[in-house]
């Protein structure tokens, strides 16, 4: 079976986001009535797995091994059947 | 009021995303069954408006004015009262 996953990989509370911290400033520029932003990754990944037990854990792993760093990184997806 | 938004930016598609393609191929060298990574930006923003539909228009309007590029980006986001 085929499963899509959307990932969103941003900084643990507590780590400076200077991408977030600039955007915010350029916002505020233009006038807008910005507090904060946080700046984050996404990656939306189409791959094979046996049942969905399979694809959680896969994605799991996935996002362990390669696509966030645990020590810095928050994580969460959504898992559906593509 | 204070409302929430998250934001997310990918490229149309059409566009090449080496950046995903690099992802996809280092998780197959893992192992994993991957077809496809298309990777994105996401952003988190918390900003002041007077009521929903205004926060609806802000927030469409940073969209166009600065998170993105509309002409090759595409976007959508999620709203909700901080």
């Amino acid at each position: 079976m085929k499963f899509k996953a959307f990932v969103y990989v941003s900084l643990k509370s507590g780590y400076s986001d200077p991408e977030g911290d600039a955007t915010a400033e350029a916002l505020r520029g233009l006038g807008y009535g910005v507090e904060k932003v946080r700046a984050s990754k996404a990656y939306q990944v189409t791959f094979e797995a046996k049942d969905r037990a399979a694809a959680d854990e896969l994605i799991e792993e996935m996002c362990k091994r390669l696509l966030t760093n645990p020590t810095k990184d928050d994580y969460r997806y959504e898992l559906s059947e593509a």
